[in-house]
């Protein structure tokens, strides 16, 4: 099968732009089919706060209303991902920047309310693998924001986590598949105060040890949960690390082991 | 050779919900393979109030410094495009959203400053039109907003008229291109109080008569130009005329010829 990479970056790697620059030249000198998956990082809370809006989380998640879902649209799939795509561009890489709406890739429904009331947030339903596969093979680059569609006319916002690993599971019918997050750390942490502990192997049974004794931090745990789950449906090797993990050379990272 | 028909869309249409909504129906009606064009409307100015920020305009265009790019970007590439995508994918019409710089479609210069600093404006230097034929081909259908890219990193804000009369000469080389520029009114009025004055047949003759005696509103004169441009350089069918024109059965419009 043909070799599939598909990174995900965010957090705060998108809002330093020596970062993201460095980031655009390794992700384009990749070898072979890829896909980018990028969060929003702060883009939206910025906007909001210009227009006076006051974002509301709940449970490390944002509510997502109305104006809030205008606010995301403009920000990821306009200002982060229109940039990012340019941005490769330059480097030569056929990118195109794409919602779950565009091509019809990412079909998700909107969140039931049971005790909170999300908003506009989409659980995804279904990744359209054929049409991803289709502007791979044309030569593209897919870039994704975290925006999928109810295939009803409604956009909606999803966890770009788990957009990216829903993504790289519907690739490995036709793809071996490595995903790779990149984020502003070195790896997963023992010690989250020493950002030099990054623990080299992953598997479940250390994941279950280390949840049992509160050693990982709470904002890694959505994300290690995608992780294996995307394992699990066949996705070859996943690998948690700093932007810099996909230049060449660069050899401190999680990598996460059934 | 195979026909396609691509559609422009600007002006009022885009804010009035009731005939967006009709007209992505009719849209997504029309027989083989299809592009659409869409314009800002007033989403930018909108942004740029709400922010607190004066668009400046300068002999009918918008000056595009770096704050009103980013906002061009977000309501442009975001909000509307996202939307009139996902209207789409409702309709059953696989859509999907580009600037110039997804895919490398548009390249353009930015314009060179003589009186007037027009900012991050672009003029466009080549469509490529191999690569919006393989999503074509791919079975999607492109739309497109009016931004475009310099190859170098740079989003620039382009004219939609242009963009659109520019997609469909590049198209020429491989389809029989049918353009229909779609807006408020019914067509190009003969009397501008008068808004059933709609001028049938428009050829080149007339136009130079119109022109003289002042008859044709000045916001017309450059979509005009763009479309006797268009039928020179081999695009088969024009067409001006209201939003309501792409459906089935209406035929008041006004068509241009050489």
């Amino acid at each position: 099968m043909m070799k599939l990479t598909l990174v995900k970056i965010g957090g705060h790697s998108l809002e330093n732009k020596k970062d993201l620059h460095q980031f655009l030249i390794d992700f384009s000198r990749i070898e072979g089919v890829k896909i980018l998956v990028h969060g929003g990082g702060k883009s939206a809370t910025n906007l909001a706060n210009k227009l006076g809006l006051n974002p509301t989380l709940i449970a490390g998640r944002r509510i997502t209303d109305a104006q809030n879902l205008d606010i995301a649209i403009m920000t990821y799939a306009g200002l982060l991902n229109k940039n990012i795509v340019a941005g490769l561009q330059k480097n030569k890489c056929n990118a195109i920047g794409l919602t779950g709406a565009d091509a019809n890739t990412i079909e998700s429904v909107k969140r039931p309310v049971k005790t909170i009331d999300y908003g506009f947030v989409g659980d995804v339903k279904k990744v359209n693998s054929r049409n991803i596969k289709a502007l791979l093979l044309a030569g593209f680059t897919p870039v994704f924001c975290a925006l999928t569609h109810d295939t009803n006319g409604q956009i909606l916002n999803t966890n770009a986590d788990t957009v990216a690993s829903e993504i790289a599971i519907a690739m490995t019918e036709e793809f071996e598949v490595e995903l790779l997050y990149c984020f502003e750390l070195k790896g997963v942490l023992s010690d989250i105060k020493n950002r030099n502990s990054v623990i080299k192997e992953l598997t479940t049974s250390v994941y279950r040890r280390f949840l049992k004794q509160g050693v990982i931090s709470v904002g890694m745990l959505p994300k290690l949960e995608n992780c294996f789950k995307a394992l699990q449906q066949g996705v070859s090797v996943i690998k948690i690390g700093n932007t810099s993990m996909i230049g060449k050379g660069y050899d401190v990272f999680t990598k996460i082991i059934l």
